[in-house]
């Protein structure tokens, strides 16, 4: 019998994305992601419901297994929040999902499969797949970066994901920015962080910030992209001193932790050469000498990575690693 | 035959202290440093020449050893600079050791002893001995921060030190500190690193940026300190301006790692009451919910924590940890 089969979710704040994973028994081979499916998350129906959809869910998908005779080894969880891996639990969670933190996801599943369940944060996951099996493999340790909406981390040594002394470890949107000084954090800090300035949200921010009064607001980041692209002078501007301020900061995270690769993914990757020429500008004027020769990486999984993430974590798990 | 008995040096800029570490059998009893004393290093005369004395320093304590019937297990070595600890060499060195880049320590004592030699560098001999036996002991995970002349750091995890893809994880000096934008950093970027604003020289260097017509130069952090406690109001307000600069790339790191303890050391966490309200200021300012909770904790073996580490370094080699 194979030990490689995982049914595998990732809880974001809009949707519940599912998967079958089947790892490769040694690393090098790529894993295969089937049967990929979601469901609205409905975040604002509260903590309690997430949590009864979610289970529902992934019965229903067990019961499709089982249809097809599909072994399932495993159930791995990439979830929104700052999670407690060791008890199950969400520990802390923002206001985009209200009554998250708290919630007993490893005992609601307990109550009903007898399988093995890893819950892992959603960025953790995405590190960890990327790491392992995507853009960072081969690397011992690995910084993962998730720019998105919001921009997340995750530290990988060894294949194990740093969660740290709260599970909080890996918030690398949450360092020092001069840039970002005045600029209210998700965090609810306005003393200065990276990610509301260079995050997706975060570039609209800075565009409609200072923009010139013949400038009309972006929506967000993607539109400054396009702008950008389109020639305009203003979003390209914007768009190099945002990368060039999270280059500088990456450098920063680099210098501290010295990781063998860096690997960036999310949305904001998207954002085209002028993004990556300020982003490696920044990073190489920040970066100690040694330093400026870590590989900064294009994450290439995309949205199979939590999900691949999940499942390293529950096989992890499962062999008491 | 007791396995715990340790040479140690400890080299920087100015001189080479040495100690014999007795480390206890098992965590949680002190270690006992006896027999310091130490030499000039003499920087200015090389590399090579510093790696000689280096040698000719140890072989004459190690016979000194032999005339008391002492018996040494190892020699630690924590040594300025960035160290390859795998092959015993200095990686890199600023301008403060010319010509130290690329000497082989290891292969120097290999000469002359058959002793275990293990080197680590000097920052990260410092904090392997807060961490496992002073201020840090208990702590699974601790970030290590040494702030004298400059900034440095290190980050333990399970008792290791954290060394890198380059031996340089642990830079703490490197982050981004807006503060810090258009000062010259050590490391030659003036993008804005906290080093050169926040380190004992950068104190006098921020003092003597701003100050007022009537304020005379202060030659170093020290002075800095002095004047502030004597009631000078402009030597507060730069303290105070520092300090919390740093407690937010403090912050920035436990964001990023969250450390079950903050370890600080060096000369500059000796400035004051003024200095530590406003480090823990600006600390919880920028630090998420969770990681506010982090301890930040003053150092408490002072010059022998590196010689400490040192010999920890050296018995873990031994024993092929």
């Amino acid at each position: 019998m194979l030990d490689n089969t995982y049914l595998t979710f990732d809880i974001g704040g809009t949707k519940i994305a599912s998967g079958v994973v089947s790892l490769p028994p040694a690393a090098g081979a790529p894993p295969q992601v089937s049967d990929r499916c979601e469901i609205p998350t409905e975040a604002q129906s509260g903590g309690d419901e997430i949590r009864r959809r979610l289970v529902a869910f992934a019965e229903e998908r067990l019961r499709a297994c089982a249809a097809q005779h599909r072994h399932i080894d495993g159930i791995g969880i990439a979830a929104a929040g700052v999670v407690d891996a060791e008890r199950g639990v969400i520990a802390a969670a923002t206001d985009i999902l209200p009554g998250w933190k708290g919630q007993r996801i490893a005992e609601a599943f307990a109550a009903v499969t007898d399988l093995p369940v890893a819950m892992v944060g959603d960025v953790g996951a995405h590190g960890l797949g990327e790491a392992i099996y995507g853009a960072g493999r081969g690397h011992k340790t690995v910084l993962s970066l998730g720019l998105g909406t919001g921009i997340g981390g995750a530290y990988i040594v060894d294949g194990r994901l740093v969660t740290g002394a709260h599970g909080v470890a890996g918030h690398a949107g949450h360092v020092v920015s001069g840039l970002g000084k005045g600029f209210l954090c998700s965090c609810g800090t306005t003393s200065g962080h990276i990610e509301p300035v260079a995050s997706g949200s975060g570039l609209a921010t800075l565009y409609n910030h200072e923009r010139p009064a013949d400038v009309e607001p972006a929506a967000d980041g993607r539109e400054v992209c396009e702008r950008a692209a389109l020639g305009e002078a203003y979003a390209g501007r914007v768009l190099e001193r945002s990368a060039r301020a999270l280059g500088e900061c990456v450098a920063g995270m680099a210098n501290l932790l010295d990781p063998h690769a860096i690997v960036l993914s999310g949305s904001v990757v998207q954002a085209g050469p002028v993004w990556w020429r300020a982003l490696r500008d920044g990073f190489m004027d920040g970066a100690l000498e040694l330093v400026r020769q870590t590989p900064l990486i294009e994450g290439e999984l995309g949205g199979a990575a939590p999900l691949i993430g999940a499942a390293h974590a529950v096989r992890t798990a499962r062999r008491g690693e």
